[in-house]
């Protein structure tokens, strides 16, 4: 439980939770909308994006579908992401839920449950990925950035056709 | 992005956004729930309602699967559905996600996710539907109301079931 | 509709939609991280709490899928799914939509959408359940706990497998 225990809860706590949930609806979206010049935008510029299965996170393993270390390669990503996805006849849609604080200091940690279906041209949409995101943040005149964001997915594994990210 | 970008965002923004959530949950809820009876109440007298497949909307093409233009229309609609669906033996529900506004002005235009879950009386739950809102919304005597109201889906035929709103 | 008619809608109605959105997202993390020691939290000393299907809720049948009546049992439930699930290789992720009050007082009535998937260690992830909570709470010392929580399931049957609380 985050902020539920506390019997006067801060006034800040539930804004900066509202925030967040901002912020990951945009981060979200702008996804979406395939807006990938604008997704390195959420990061520091150490930042660290990792997608990686469930079991393997949990085993402490490092091996990542996606593993980015720093804003350069995060960069890059996008780039040739946008480079491949052009004509790319599907369409992914977010849905978050349940974003929550842990804790609060000089980076806040927090997370949220994320659902992306996905639409093929000649298909019914479908749950292309479900799982969690376990995120470190930090506010950069005024604006708040994930200096880590690590996606780990519940799936068993996940189609060679992931380019995006989550 | 939307109002990501602002170092200082307006408290308005951020209310704005907590108020047009509330609005899209219980218009979800309200259709979850059957009340065709009030649905017609999110829109204004001259809006439009169109709820039309991702390739046809982005082609540009009118060809919409429910097209509604002006109050009128909406309210026949309601009616017919009501008739129809009475006894109608299963249950949608509404998951909204992605809550977020483009631009405000005179017409706010906002939008969001939409997952729509049918669960018939002989079998398991599936996603019916997954797509977006795109929209433009009032504020009329203090109550937000759709202007107009697309919903774009992702899916590459619907069934022919469709009839309740989305 | 809940809040959504008033023309002057109460700073307090929307403080409480938002503190209770908090809530219901706490409550399905809790669950999906496995934290079923803080589970009982959530509910006051004469709580009841209903897991059933639709089709039995609206003819008001009390066969219950779940049925606790008072903390014991829920507290009874949360140790022996405890001892249960321990190396259960699966993970459930709640997707909770739709928060709404529907009326305030001694106790406010509220409620919700729910979804629900399920990871299996060698499958991909799958909507396990859907449906609605119905829900009383009531603020016990500055935090609100469910004195009733009914969670009404859209699925024609559940698999036997389900142990764990919705």
């Amino acid at each position: 439980m985050t902020s539920r225990t506390a019997t006067n809860p801060s006034t800040d706590a539930v804004a900066l939770r509202a925030e967040l949930r901002d912020l990951y609806d945009d981060y979200g979206a702008d996804l979406d909308g395939g807006r990938l010049d604008v997704w390195p935008d959420y990061f520091t510029r150490d930042a660290e994006y990792h997608v990686i299965a469930r079991e393997s996170f949990e085993q402490g393993l490092t091996h990542a579908t996606i593993l980015c270390q720093g804003l350069a390669m995060i960069r890059d990503r996008a780039t040739a992401i946008r480079d491949l996805a052009v004509h790319q006849p599907r369409t992914l849609r977010h849905f978050i839920s349940g974003v929550r604080v842990q804790s609060v200091g000089e980076r806040v940690e927090a997370g949220a449950n994320f659902l992306i279906t996905e639409a093929l041209y000649d298909d019914e949409p479908h749950l292309l990925m479900v799982g969690e995101y376990l995120d470190e943040l930090v506010c950069e005149a005024g604006v708040w950035k994930f200096a880590r964001r690590v996606a780990v997915y519940d799936n068993y594994r996940i189609r060679t056709s992931l380019v995006m990210p989550v």
